[in-house]
């Protein structure tokens, strides 16, 4: 059997799907290294050993930051983005040194900077424990009883095969939606050291509009060095350098930790998205992008105070924006309407008793996204917040529904409040963080009139909440009127509600009479109703019907595709390779040439202003030198970081982005547009050698000391 | 009678309308000048006399290309807006001298430029001849027979009162729709020339982030002379300058002409335009600017091809977000409640017959409102075209509706093709500005994801317009492929459809296999058959329900009150006055001092970059002289220029702006926060003489040669 792409050949012809060649033989998949493509890669002559396998794969390292990286040095260095690193970089830099903005380069080991809290992991082993697991389970046990001693025998498997002492950590990893489970054993690293990184601006060079874009030109690289006892690591497995870098139409692998897909998504939920939920969200987007836009421009300090939300909602947006575009392509959507009928036939022929539940998952699954279309204004404006986007709200609420929950045993509470989440919730109650008046009136007014067309300004709710005021006069009054932005009040409250709990009293919020905890407390009951309902008649029934589909695919596929990302290492292939946009050829490669003339172009300002340094270097640099790449390998966010390699188990690259065309993946593969985009092994040499005066990091890369 | 904003005592009482002392003696009005608010200024001490009136009457004067102004010189020199003034400023520019951009000063009054196209008008004398009007119209006539009569007899009034050879025009004015009709008599100028314009840069300090605020540091304003026989005019009335300028709290008065008002509005079509009109099309505003913004960040040239639409986008939807938040605000919404409900129980009292189709109008325009409700999304990317929003488009319909509509009779086309229009439409489909072929497809891949969101990517329609491709895909297919962006094209087809036309034959417009033209082709049937819905079931109930409302108001409230603006000369009054927003005090003053403090703290970029000639006069200056002040009275567009005059009809200002606040002005007034904007009289002196050596035009202005 192979990929799930592949269909019964006169169906695609039908629905057309030959349209391309490239689909009969698409480079999809992110593959187990347990369970390597080996077929697929047959058309390009190359047989993935289990020594070569194995090589990658003791290279390879997560960071649980969230991102990829790779051994690239004998030494313990670690290759991985700048943009993975920021916040590493951020921690570390003082008042004195942003280290972030400016970038690092120790000259020697002793320079180099510890982490604080970093935390990086190889997979050493992988086990198929799916027997011992299922064996567990006695037969016929309901749903609640399966689960929990699954979970008690997962555990156990877990602590026998971690050991603390060695930095030994094992996790057993839940697939194909339960269709197999692994035990995944990595070695642990803690000291881990920066080495190198360029400037912000160099690695993120065109910002918010060159984002998702292509072409590009950006160092989004950041190295560094791991130490175990105070000494640099001695690695047997790290990835070589490849002088020679990649061509065009040259086979690569990108080894890395794709965080999560929904691949298995149904039609109904995919049309959902497309029609509802999507679109729903990008006015949601477009209006706060414009709110803080318009803001922005009024004052140099607001643009300052909005920035990095402004910055998250733009980028969300061009995600969506992507995403949308991908599920409003009528062949993609064809080839998922393809994969379901296969589906649905398998599980009609099945005469597997299991699969019953499968048979009724579709219309169950089409049941619940109606209940969603029917709920999500309401939910977004209520439970999301939505009609109140401001952290005093959300602060508010926080107290107000920790103070309700505490006294309740913790298996019944909204499960944000269960002891286990206690902690995380205090500290994040307890930090000092700026909150800006202005900007929550401003939020808070936009909320309150978002609510008000959502709901109808003459809704029984929307007046209490209104009582009388004009959305903007009701914003301000309530913003200047809370005191939940001091955090000295929110620890007074956490400590009372902590104190009564104990004790077992109720304890007296009201007393406060603070007008925002009173607001969140109008809003409530018909808050909590909904997504009371929500997880009734939405997620839970999902839930079910994916589980039962997930076990109908496994029960027809088995491991024959690839399961969808769980933040576990994982194999995909491609080729380097451009594509066509708008009838223009877009090249695979782009040059330092082309960062140049990018510059200039823009008129050197804001987000493609270079750097001091690659102004005054620029005479040294050979400018012919390829700067990024796209190449046709099945990525998702997780696999920042990740080493691309060729044949030889060589570094030719590094991801750091996708084309906007690749946004779609989330839910379907595409190999037409869809691009992973990298930086060339030989910018990143070029660059630390001409620009950053880094021939020791160099030298190392390329095995010269 | 006093003006509609006086409600029964016990009523105003019970809606909370009491809540702020301004409320009782509101500054409401665009007053007619045949009949001032006398009443209305005796709280102020103020007389206005027959002599005043006439003064300021003949001092002022009407742009007819959109905007107010007045004489200020006795030698015919005229003051206006810089904004009114731009089309002329651009119109006389050329490659090598940008008045616009730069500024102009002529020296001696033969370098004085003269105007293209541009007249001016002042209102001589006004004549009630409603009696004569109704005279004409036989009683019981049909309604379509008494507007054909009434149009007639209008014809009349106008040809007998109008000498074209003396320069007199006459206009029979509707007023308080169709209660009173005035004949105005003007004296009609069209040689007009340039004397003084500063900086677009100092005019529209700010630019858009600045724009419908509050500070403000603009000196929008130019001045024009007017030429009779090549000669200046010399003017017998014109509006005396006034050294002092104005105080907090003085009486001021505005003499201009306001554009349109929809104060007549029933609270159903204030809850529609609430509820649905406004947030539909704030969605769509806010989804447009947020794609030519993204677009824009991509490339300067991207920038300067999307910059005009983009400015246009940012001002409508500024413009809308503050009329939005006036219909939210439930005092002013209490407002117009309690109004309608006097007049519902006048009507109800009345046994006047003629104003019983009044009674019914009100449920007319509720279920007219309703369906508007139902078809808005489907006109919008249908008829409006939403769906398709690029220039190729229109074009591609024009031409194919023109095809349509030529052969038919006159009166039975669209009204856009009637004979009159076409000259119109033949000078629009000749036009040679350029279209730009990678902004079309961005839009109209925008618009068909926008279409596909709004009737269904499954629909029959969506799927025939995209024709198995993605939106993007169709996109670039329809804008490369068609060739309606040439002029020449379109000139050919135009040739022939009238050719056709006149010889009776049919055109075939399908011999040209143009993708752009069959899609509108096939989007016609569907997009004309709502049109009609829309007019028979919105726009003609709800204009004969408005007309019956009106004849009704004017039964109770007669002239008491003022006539919803109608682009002719009314008074304003009001004070000068500040305001509070969020809690903070808004000075109705800013100072020069305070234009150079708000370009540094934006660091003298974009719109807040200081022209080079206020950088180095700024030590000339008395920072301490006031710019920019607000007053309460009431305007809309159209004041635009307008003088602002104390007791002594002496400038003391010159309306540029209206706070964002005052944009609910369209349907309601408040005093408590909508402003209007004016330029300082004493700043346009300080400005004239120590940034611009234009002591010649001050001298003139202040009476000194």
């Amino acid at each position: 059997m192979r990929s799930r792409v592949l269909v019964p050949a006169a169906l695609a012809a039908a629905l057309g799907l030959f349209m391309t060649p490239d689909t009969l033989q698409a480079d999809e998949g992110m593959w187990l290294f347990s369970n390597p493509p080996r077929a697929q890669l047959k058309k390009y002559g190359f047989d993935a050993t289990d020594k070569w396998l194995e090589h990658v794969r003791l290279s390879s390292v997560r960071f649980n930051s969230g991102g990829s990286g790779s051994f690239v040095s004998p030494d313990g260095l670690v290759m991985t983005n700048h943009h993975v690193a920021s916040d590493d970089l951020a921690k570390v830099s003082t008042d004195e040194k942003n280290y972030l903005r400016d970038g690092f380069h120790a000259k020697t080991r002793d320079q180099e900077i510890k982490c604080k809290g970093l935390e990086l992991n190889v997979l050493t082993a992988i086990k198929d424990v799916t027997a011992e697991v299922e064996a567990a389970v006695p037969a016929g046990a309901a749903p609640a009883e399966a689960f929990k001693v699954r979970q008690a025998k997962i555990g156990e498997l877990e602590k026998a095969a971690a050991d603390p002492a060695k930095n030994v950590r094992a996790d057993v990893v839940t697939l194909y939606a339960g269709g197999q489970y692994h035990l995944y054993t990595f070695k642990k690293y803690t000291d881990i050291r920066i080495v190198f990184a360029p400037e912000k601006q160099a690695a993120f060079f065109g910002g918010d509009p060159d984002n998702f874009e292509y072409p590009r030109y950006d160092l989004d690289v950041t190295f560094f060095r791991v130490y175990e006892n105070d000494k640099p690591i001695k690695c047997e497995h790290y990835l070589k350098w490849s002088a020679a870098g990649s061509k065009e139409d040259e086979l690569v692998f990108v080894s890395g930790h794709p965080g999560r897909t929904n691949r298995a998504n149904t039609v109904d939920e995919l049309k959902y998205l497309r029609d509802t939920g999507y679109p729903y969200l990008l006015n949601r987007l477009n209006r706060l992008e414009v709110l803080l836009n318009a803001w922005g421009g009024r004052s140099e300090r607001n643009a300052q105070r909005a920035e990095d939300e402004l910055f998250s909602i733009q980028n969300s947006r061009k995600a969506r924006i992507g995403g949308l575009a991908g599920l409003m392509d009528p062949k993609l959507m064809g080839r998922k309407e393809a994969d379901e009928k296969r589906l649905k036939e398998f599980i009609a022929k099945s005469s597997d008793p299991a699969l019953s539940a499968a048979g009724r998952a579709f219309d169950t699954i089409a049941k619940a996204e109606k209940v969603r279309t029917d709920l999500i204004k309401e939910m977004t404006v209520l439970e999301n917040a939505g009609g109140f986007s401001c952290s005093s709200f959300s602060l508010a609420r926080t107290l107000l529904r920790f103070s309700e929950e505490l006294p309740k045993p913790s298996g019944e509470r909204l499960r944000e409040f269960g002891d286990a989440r206690i902690p995380g919730l205090k500290f994040q109650l307890a930090s000092d963080e700026p909150i800006y008046e202005d900007l929550e009136t401003l939020k808070l007014a936009d909320g309150l009139q978002f609510l008000a067309v959502t709901l109808g300004p003459d809704s029984d709710l929307v007046k209490k909440v209104l009582n009388g005021k004009s959305p903007r006069e009701r914003a301000f009054e309530l913003v200047s009127g809370t005191k939940v932005r001091d955090p000295k009040f929110r620890e007074q409250l956490v400590k009372g509600i902590e104190d009564a709990a104990k004790n077992k009293v109720p304890f007296d919020l009201a007393q406060f009479k603070d007008p925002m905890i009173e607001v969140a407390k109008l809003v409530d009951p018909a808050s909590r109703a909904l997504r009371k309902r929500f997880e009734n008649e939405v997620d839970e029934p999902k839930r079910q019907a994916y589980a039962a589909l997930a076990k109908a695919k496994f029960a027809m596929d088995g491991d024959a595709v690839y399961p969808d990302a769980t933040f576990t290492l994982r194999l995909s292939y491609g080729t380097v390779k451009g594509y066509t946009e708008d009838g223009k050829k877009v090249p695979a490669f782009t040059t330092m040439d082309g960062l140049y003339k990018r510059s200039v172009e823009q008129g050197n300002k804001g987000p493609f202003e270079l750097p001091k340094r690659w102004e005054t270097k620029k005479g040294a640099l050979d400018l012919s030198t390829p700067y990024n790449f796209v190449c046709t390998a099945d990525i998702i966010g997780g696999n920042s970081g990740s080493p691309v390699i060729n044949k030889n188990a060589e570094v030719v690259g590094l991801i750091f982005d996708g084309n906007i065309q690749s946004l779609v993946l989330d839910f379907i593969f595409d190999q037409d547009t869809a691009r992973a985009v990298s930086v060339d092994s030989r910018a990143i040499i070029e660059a630390l050698r001409k620009v950053y005066d880094a021939n020791d990091v160099a030298d190392e890369l390329t095995g010269k000391k």
